[in-house]
């Protein structure tokens, strides 16, 4: 049995299979945009359009961005001698809104993931290693996601590259700011313990 | 600062604009669109076009549908000499859905209110007068939310529509199926008892 007109089933159809939207939440939003006005819906349909046709891979640190190489990878303003990598894209986003770090960065576009059959070779390993050695890199930055996958991927890392004697360095572990000690995980806890720093 | 391209800020913003979507939401369904085949991404900004474009208002109970008049109005399956009222064409689709009901529809677009500046001309009432009279309509079902401003309607509507010496009824507040005595506010009690039916 069809209950809505068929273009609007389309779309909830559509929206669902967005994360994070189930059926409930696919029909609040069609119906919002159905009441939007027509303009405002065209900007957003406009906007998924072009964000695919426009973003590329930057052939430098493979991250998204509108220019290859990208700003980061162009800027002479950036510190050369520091690359961080990360995980994904977004990842690289989040720490340019720290806005602290100065370097330069690489995203490896996914974590070795032996569950999931991925290995070094399926990530921009290979290509980061190159970066390391042709480059003036005096330290590389590990920040993929401290789980499971995210310290094979650092550990790996690490080994693959302390034999160009560059410095490895992983970000730490630790208690959240503004987080408590009891709803903190042991192993997390551990973490906050082996990387203590002195108080001066 | 810019810490995303530019596509990528303006697809942000545009999906910020989304009911129950923040900022992290934004980036993440972003993110999940950037990464998504091509095709798939344009079904969906095509699904946002086409419910704009195709969607109508039927001119006799002004529920959105793709023909005017819609699907249910045009049926000569329906039972015509049972009207059933709602707030907006959603809760028609939900009551739909429930499958039970065979009659006609009959949509408000929206809700006497008076703290929002909305009375009774705002709505479509007078529309409903006129079907009301020039219809077999033995019963009107009046399906407005229970909350202070669907009351206040229910109670506008029973008042000029009782004139026509049609039926006017309520559909029951109660306890939710499956919910809990102590979880349910004092007034919703007291419409369950008020609306107890007789075991037989």
């Amino acid at each position: 049995m069809q209950y809505y007109p068929e273009v609007l089933r389309q779309l909830i159809d559509e929206l669902k299979k967005l994360p994070g939207i189930g059926q409930k939440g696919a029909e609040r939003l069609a119906f919002f945009l159905i009441k939007r006005p027509h303009e405002n819906v065209k900007s957003l349909s406009d906007a998924i359009i072009a964000v695919k046709e426009k973003i590329k891979i930057c052939s430098s640190c493979n991250a998204l961005a509108e220019s290859d190489p990208c700003r980061i990878c162009s800027s002479s303003k950036r510190d050369a001698e520091r690359i961080c990598v990360v995980e994904e894209s977004n990842d690289m986003f989040f720490i340019e809104k720290m806005g602290e770090f100065n370097g330069m960065y690489h995203v490896l576009q996914g974590v070795i993931s032996p569950i999931n059959g991925i290995g070094p070779s399926d990530l921009k390993i290979e290509s980061l290693i190159e970066r390391v050695k042709h480059s003036p890199v005096k330290e590389v930055i590990i920040a993929t996601n401290p789980n499971m996958d995210g310290e094979t991927t650092a550990l790996y890392l690490h080994k693959v590259l302390s034999k160009d004697g560059v410095k490895v360095s992983r970000i730490a572990r630790g208690i959240p700011v503004g987080g408590e000690l009891e709803y903190v995980d042991e192993v997390t806890l551990m973490k906050a313990f082996e990387g203590r720093t002195e108080m001066k």
